[in-house]
């Protein structure tokens, strides 16, 4: 990553000679020599270290969803992949298990009522409220909910953090939300919102032009958004509760100087809102997966960021992420155990 | 991958349900999905498994090292290698421990006496010969050597294969290979050698020049090879030990059905020759890493490879390889341990 602290660049100079002197070619490890470089800058440390690394999937719905005019599963499903998460059975619990990666499911706002049922010391409630509204007729959130959410997922971050997590990647589930990502993605970047569009979780063609129209509806519905007014109002008008949980999350993760694991298009929306509240949030991201959403690469660009992985997945939940973290061990392993050209007592070039 | 057994229909039917079945909308998990689909059906199961990964290096020299006309490193620096491999203080070293991938070291032609100092149950001593000789003056390997290497290779996979691993990368270490790599590529793709070199370990502009005139002096010396003769002669003109024994240790892997992953630039020219000596190998092939050494999109194009990883590595040792087995290992899990639609009570699109 381009985006490393300039605190200490007497540190930095340390840090890449050390990576330097390691038993092999200049710049031969690539892209990990960054990631190195970056989280030791981040942790101001020459032997940086990844501690009990969590994923955050924060999951809402929206009231968009129930129009069913820009997703082809119902709104319900948010609330069952919610259980299954809790169940053990999502994409993102095979990951996280397989890499030893502590997973947490957090009720943003699902419009289900779990009435006490949920026993589960891996599920945070922190409803907001039962679904946001549809922005087809009213702002999707108050000012007063934007508010709670952010909040909340400063709290969430900071209790992980507490917990001696260091490194945190966030992920998300909520039927619908790919149209809030695009909307607020649209607002930012200043960009037509049909560019911002894609296939979610695999609208066909028909379905596609549906979307588009809708959105391009909900869109000049908020036409002041055109003057680059506050991002917090892209956020309240267009949802949703996970998304600005997401935001508030990523503030505090890099108030805290955590390293923090970039997921897809959702995710990375959420990241954008951040970046207008605080720039400096950006120093700490590691772009996990560039998603095969469409616009996901041109937010991307527009962050100067470069994920490393590209294996075509849409699926959300923070999975890019969870398969991005053991790259980043990797990068903290080799500049921590790697013998130097000295040590190993080899040859340089002559 | 593209390359799949064509032998059961009805089992890569039965694999692709039960991955469309997985909570997740279809395709959505991208790569992986074509990894589970390619596993299944190498293993011919609906419930593949990864058992007992392996890297296994090979080491060798290289005559025209010795001329330090194509190599900023001197010799010495293959056994110093080696001896920092046995050590555990190499990327490759880092990178499997983190994995949990076993590691042998097989020392195929390299020039230094080990005197029998070396007691690691991790070393295995194939040496044919100390280092090739130099193909300015002479064909690197005689016949006799190439077959003993490649019979060499195949035996070390077969060990490797009974003790129950069925997923295997190959690795290399030799000062100088990535010009024998250059010339074979140049062989069997039949385009000019200048397009196939690159600066290796890191070489400059002036020693990059010099490689490339060198490297056309070879080719020149045979130019017979225009007729695109036997695959076997560029081999035993260009060498080297670790390169032959490697194509041996394809073949042998493809046979048993294995797994395999393939590494970086001087890995994937191996597998070039393998793949003239007979062409169902590539069926087991996953593709790890795109290599920054120019030359190597170019063979991965040749071969139809789409490597899953792209992080700007030029290292060799197998560390591409042991990067992409979590990627592999998710695929399968996914497919074991994902909750289907139906067995998660949640609905499909309507």
């Amino acid at each position: 990553m381009i985006h490393t602290q300039s605190t200490d660049t007497s540190l930095e100079q340390a840090l890449q000679q050390k990576i330097n002197l390691k038993t092999k070619p200049t710049g031969a490890l690539g892209r990990l020599e960054e990631i190195a470089l970056q989280v030791g800058s981040i942790q101001q440390s020459l032997n940086p270290q990844i501690n009990n690394p969590h994923i955050v999937v924060f999951a809402g719905d929206h009231g968009i969803a129930k129009t069913r005019l820009v997703n082809p599963y119902p709104q319900e499903v948010t609330a069952q992949m919610v259980l299954n998460f809790l169940n053990g059975g999502a994409a993102i619990n095979v990951f996280c298990r397989q890499n030893n990666i502590a997973l947490k499911v957090v009720d943003a706002g699902v419009n289900f009522d779990w009435n006490n049922t949920i026993a589960n010391s891996n599920f945070i409630n922190a409803k907001i409220g039962y679904g946001t509204k549809n922005y087809l007729e009213e702002p999707a959130m108050t000012e007063m909910q934007v508010s709670m959410a952010i909040e909340k997922g400063k709290e969430i971050v900071a209790a992980i953090h507490q917990a001696g997590c260091n490194c945190i990647g966030f992920g998300e589930m909520g039927i619908g939300n790919t149209s809030s990502a695009s909307l607020i993605m649209s607002a930012v970047l200043q960009i037509p919102v049909e560019e911002c569009i894609g296939r979610g979780t695999g609208v066909n063609d028909e379905q596609l032009k549906t979307k588009t129209e809708t959105l391009k509806r909900a869109w000049k519905k908020y036409s002041m958004l055109n003057d680059k007014c506050s991002m917090f109002n892209a956020l309240q008008f267009f949802g949703g509760f996970e998304i600005a949980m997401m935001a508030g999350a990523y503030l505090e993760a890099s108030n805290r100087k955590m390293i923090i694991v970039v997921d897809g298009f959702i995710a990375t929306s959420a990241l954008l809102i951040a970046k207008e509240l605080n720039e400096t949030v950006l120093t700490h991201c590691v772009f996990a997966h560039c998603s095969n959403e469409n616009g996901h690469r041109i937010m991307l660009n527009f962050l100067n960021a470069k994920p490393l992985l590209q294996l075509g997945m849409r699926l959300g939940e923070g999975t890019g992420a969870a398969l991005a973290i053991p790259l980043i061990q990797a990068s903290v392993n080799f500049l921590n155990e790697m013998a130097s050209f000295e040590s190993a007592g080899i040859s340089d070039k002559e």
